[in-house]
């Protein structure tokens, strides 16, 4: 039997990260062989393009530069990660998919849409998660967490995070809007709590759709 | 006014490199500041996409993550790189351009061509050399130059060179299709001749072009 994909999306500082590993406990609880992983990233070539992406300054690329990149790296992310993985039975757990480039290239930095998916069609194919948990945040929250860890353990990795409130704004509304449209393969969840109750509430959502789905 | 965009074309061992160093000092005799460059590559981007691309064995990359690489590092290329030249009145030579990727990326390896046209129209857009230089060799002769260099200077960076003779003899055509299809902007020169023969005759076919566009 093949495995299921689940992806976490949302903005930055939202807690996607912290979801994602305990929703990968979990399901490994539940019994199930779990592949935790990223984007951009989650392959050998993904990762090496990662650190082309995440290394420079705001305007080293363009962003129809940036797109071709994520892109690519989603393709070797697939195949050589995430297909192979769902093949053998394994549950893919996915820290951000096609859903943050739709959102942050698309939303956020004006691209058109229409061409992202076309992109990914003609890249990847008819190929995305079985189930996407939005983990759902106002910008202005967002950005200041975020603030806030930046600070704490001086990573600074993510130029993404240093955007501005509206270019958030404009990403958390897509994460919705792909949600709105697609209801039977998404979860909302209110990320505004604590840490401790988005985690329960959102592995609770999972639940309810796993069993939901039979 | 605004500088002219000449891009030298063919297969590996085809001696496009020889002849674009000299058709840069052929135009700076003439009088024109010239900026030579080459593809991947041409920008800080595009060189560390380049190094990304070739540095891996031939099984890397998925052909369609090559086609993306290729893309972003010419986006960049043109925009940080051709197109300020041009507009600084200043001449550009190009070792290979978007007719490589029709090329090898099409023809070679099989994408369709049609996705690498709209690929290069939505990111860089109705963009190409003014002229293309097709250095025309058959694939056995560029292949035996090839692997005779590679055993010369063990460079062995390119590791299009590897393929087989077959591959290359879809490249070849490609690029003679290219230049069938819009001659006003191609010279076909037969490469098979001594490097000094070749690089006498394509400079020649480069100076009636320019006189015939006055």
């Amino acid at each position: 039997m093949t495995g299921v994909f689940i992806a976490v999306e949302g903005i930055d500082g939202c807690g996607k990260t912290g979801f994602a590993q305990a929703l990968a406990g979990h399901l490994t609880q539940r019994g199930k062989e779990v592949v935790a992983t990223r984007e951009p990233g989650g392959s050998p070539q993904g990762d090496a393009i990662r650190a082309l992406i995440l290394s420079g300054a705001d305007d080293s690329w363009d962003d129809r530069s940036e797109l071709l990149l994520m892109t690519a790296a989603r393709i070797e992310h697939v195949r050589r990660t995430i297909r192979p993985a769902l093949d053998a039975g394994r549950w893919v757990v996915c820290d951000r998919f096609v859903g943050s480039t739709i959102a942050y290239q698309g939303a956020g930095r004006g691209l058109p849409v229409d061409f992202i998916r076309m992109l990914h069609a003609r890249t990847i194919g008819d190929f995305f998660p079985d189930l996407t948990v939005v983990l759902d945040l106002d910008a202005g929250t967002g950005l200041a967490r975020s603030r806030k860890r930046l600070t704490r353990d001086g990573s600074g990795e993510d130029r993404f995070e240093t955007l501005t409130q509206e270019f958030h704004a404009r990403v958390r509304q897509s994460f919705l809007d792909q949600a709105a449209a697609d209801r039977a393969a998404h979860v909302v969840i209110d990320a505004s709590r604590s840490q401790d109750q988005v985690i329960a509430d959102a592995l609770a959502a999972v639940d309810a759709w796993l069993d939901a789905r039979g």
